[in-house]
């Protein structure tokens, strides 16, 4: 753990690379182990903390893939010391029972407006300790305060999962995908020939009697359609079909 | 542990009611309690387990908040049955070294298209085992993939953390809000009142000598224009500098 709060100067990569995840007075070791797993994952390596229970947070550097995470965190004296160098500083909280006097937002609606500050500014993003929340006083460094929108039957989320929500959240978009999802259609012209293969299929094996053929055709030529196939599954399946159909002819 | 799986009629509610989580050969009991908290937080509560190993299973029952859904979690006996009443099957997948021969969607992605089909089917979505993942067995049950957004340094999520991302992103736009972040706006007449007041102060404090004192305030008119003051803050603002005013005027 670096020592002193080091305040340096701002990221140049902007992003998430402006964010400083900062846990006030967090006492469980498998806590602060997991939101330093979940800041790992989603590309958020800057970790302050403001009194930590010393034991708990060497006991927390077993953190998986988070070791050298946890060893570059920065220890603060205080919450105006952890906070001097951002420009917007954003409490979380469960809400519960506590009066809120500061604007809130949930999750979702504040993801756009913090995306938009880390691109430009040094964000720090506050948790407090897993009973109490953040203080009064850690609230009035604030500019305003987070929600994740849970069941009113439920509020509390577990801290861990709470910083990978949040994280997720400010990561959004940046790597982004779709793979495989939708290949070009199969033609019309494959289409209809699977139509007519499988057709002669039904016919062949009396699924289909010769007085009920047009109504039949009519109803699978919709059907087939309806597979939504894609070109290559579109080939595979008109040479089944088509494998079948020879099969059936040569019986 | 309600016995058998049981596939009743489809939920009423549509959304998350109609969500299934599947957990298959999940080992660790902090995970599965982890699980059901984050399904409980987020309103998903119809959990179902396929080869679970029964102590940890259990031992899981210590879930905070999450007691009665990990009581009423379906035990199925294989992927097969644990998914066969829904409409569409979905695998989680970290990716790492595996071939994915499955269509393959980043969450974000994912979202609006799970959330759709939420609306009017029942949706399953599989996690695999701590070590190992889904097998390609399990993946064989599955319409298509699903991947949070990690670095790729560091891909592996922890189990109740990934849940949690997802249950988030599922449940997305459902308690969206916003408040007290837009209160309605100073009127220009107090703003330039507080001007003319804080000009006064500066002058009879002497920071604005009588010969800068045009320049001086067009500056701070521009300044005060810049603080965007809601309409309470406005007059408490207007209020403080008119008693420091009056005092300086006073001596």
């Amino acid at each position: 753990m670096a020592n002193g709060c080091k305040n340096g100067s701002a990221g140049r990569e902007g992003g998430m690379e402006n964010l400083r995840v900062v846990l006030v007075a967090t006492r469980n070791p498998l806590n602060i182990g997991a939101v330093a797993r979940a800041m790992s994952n989603f590309g958020a390596l800057h970790l302050r903390v403001v009194h930590p229970y010393e034991k708990a947070f060497r006991e927390a550097v077993s953190a998986v893939g988070a070791v050298s995470l946890l060893r570059e965190a920065e220890e603060c004296a205080s919450v105006k010391d952890a906070v001097a160098d951002c420009g917007l500083v954003v409490g979380t909280t469960a809400i519960g029972n506590r009066e809120i006097k500061h604007p809130l937002r949930s999750l979702d609606k504040a993801g756009p407006v913090l995306r938009k500050r880390l691109a430009q500014d040094r964000v720090a993003i506050l948790f407090g300790s897993e009973k109490k929340g953040l203080s009064n006083e850690d609230l009035s460094y604030c500019h305003w305060l987070l929600h994740i929108p849970t069941r009113g039957e439920h509020q509390s989320m577990n801290l861990g999962q709470a910083a990978a929500v949040i994280l997720y959240e400010l990561a959004r978009g940046t790597r982004s995908f779709e793979e495989g999802v939708k290949h070009g259609a199969a033609s019309m012209e494959t289409v209809e020939r699977i139509t007519e293969v499988m057709l002669a299929c039904l016919v062949k094996s009396g699924y289909v009697g010769p007085r009920s053929k047009e109504l039949a055709e009519e109803k699978l030529r919709r059907m087939v359609r309806r597979f939504a196939l894609d070109e290559a599954d579109g080939e595979v399946f008109l040479g089944m079909m088509r494998k079948v159909e020879e099969e059936l002819r040569r019986k």
